[in-house]
């Protein structure tokens, strides 16, 4: 037998984190203030710049604090949206005419604006996996109190849903997917990929995202259960207002 | 009836990515090549160089190219690891004594170096997650190619583990799901989080990041089929090598 090895305490930088992590989730800090900045935890814990540095990064990285130039670091406390991966696209959500949106945000408001509904030829990848040369495309953005934090790009195929209220503004009651169960061509199987990249610059205007914000990029693709591909959704995350789950057996 | 829509064309920058990706995915242009600069390709297409810009950013974004600085931007050929988050996990995987990791990489090469197991005093997430205050801590590298692509660090419940060859740095065949299941305590249901944000320095120097390149962020448990939660795997991989998949019904 060895020795009971000795447990390791976390490095201080992180100990200072959780600190601060704990003054911010108790409500102590509030949106908006200013965090101790880095003189300040120097002094007050007789540490170098770059440990200050790095237990404020930890807040930033998970997205509880933002920099601002020149000025120092801020609390930014906006409960990350956890989106489900499975439940929220479950029948029972959109068959009965609620909206998948509602599974995520559990009652918080959100809102749709700059929503774009055009009939387009299909790129080269999206022809791939749709299999048509046309597709009608919906592209909308997202928000949550009153934050932008998703744009959302579907494509259909064309002779699939011409003249069908997914051609319009406006799907109705349990949106694109029970529009498609009206067409006989219900969603019955998702794959979605994920990737995360740094986003565009159109993409920073359109989330308004601060220095620094990673994206993380969705592309869904709804099957029937006969296998035939009816929409490919492409989705651009603000990094730090999301928190993805996937749940599944062994 | 309205008049039929024209379908609009992609912008040119996607157009200019679009025939970039073909030259790289057919091997004309191969890994470590140059791609044209920017003033190539404002003098080719006659376009601005925010155009020729966003087009070489397109493939920068899919982890297809990296720019290094002062020189242009060059091939980066990595076939990206499809993780498939389902799949992968499966008892028929572990249970026969093979790696998880070999479903990912479908006959690639991959090497684990910078193995550390130790006991710790738990953080607060890992004992909240754990119910547990100390755990033995599984930290490793993964390499592909002979290239560095994840960070992982598995924690397990101290007083559940002790004496086993989790407690090693060789677990033996089907690894630490198979060394569980000979505690009794077979994983039978997962839980993935998953986030994106940029890295820490540390993990910029391990993963050998460049600039730029943000990292996902996946925080996996695994549960008995009575519900206990037996390990907290917090994984970090570069994002430009990964692509997570995940499948589910509707």
């Amino acid at each position: 037998m060895s020795e009971s090895p000795v447990p390791h305490e976390p490095p201080i930088y992180r100990r200072i984190a959780d600190g601060l992590r704990a003054r911010i989730l108790s409500g102590e800090l509030r949106d908006g203030d200013r965090l101790p900045g880095e003189n300040a935890l120097m002094a007050e814990y007789a540490i170098a710049r770059a440990t200050a540095r790095q237990a404020l990064a930890v807040l930033i990285n998970e997205g509880l604090a933002v920099p601002k130039r020149g000025s120092g670091v801020y609390v930014r406390l906006f409960k990350p949206i956890r989106r489900h991966g499975s439940r929220r696209l479950s029948r029972e959500q959109w068959g009965q005419g609620r909206a998948i949106w509602d599974a995520d945000t559990r009652g918080r408001p959100f809102t749709v604006d700059r929503v774009e509904v055009v009939l387009e030829r299909a790129g080269e990848e999206v022809a791939g996996v749709l299999e048509s040369g046309e597709v009608w495309v919906r592209r909308r953005r997202y928000s949550v109190d009153s934050r932008p934090v998703q744009l959302a790009t579907s494509y259909f195929p064309a002779h699939l849903v011409e003249g069908s209220a997914i051609t319009l503004a406006d799907t109705g009651p349990g949106g694109v997917y029970a529009r498609l169960g009206d067409l006989g061509v219900s969603p019955a199987h998702f794959t979605e990929e994920v990737r995360a990249r740094m986003p565009s610059p159109r993409e920073i205007a359109l989330l308004d995202l601060p220095g620094g914000t990673p994206v993380i990029v969705i592309a869904r693709t709804a099957y029937t259960s006969g296998g035939v591909p009816v929409e490919l959704n492409e989705m651009v995350l603000d990094s730090a207002a999301y928190v993805l789950q996937y749940d599944f057996d062994a």
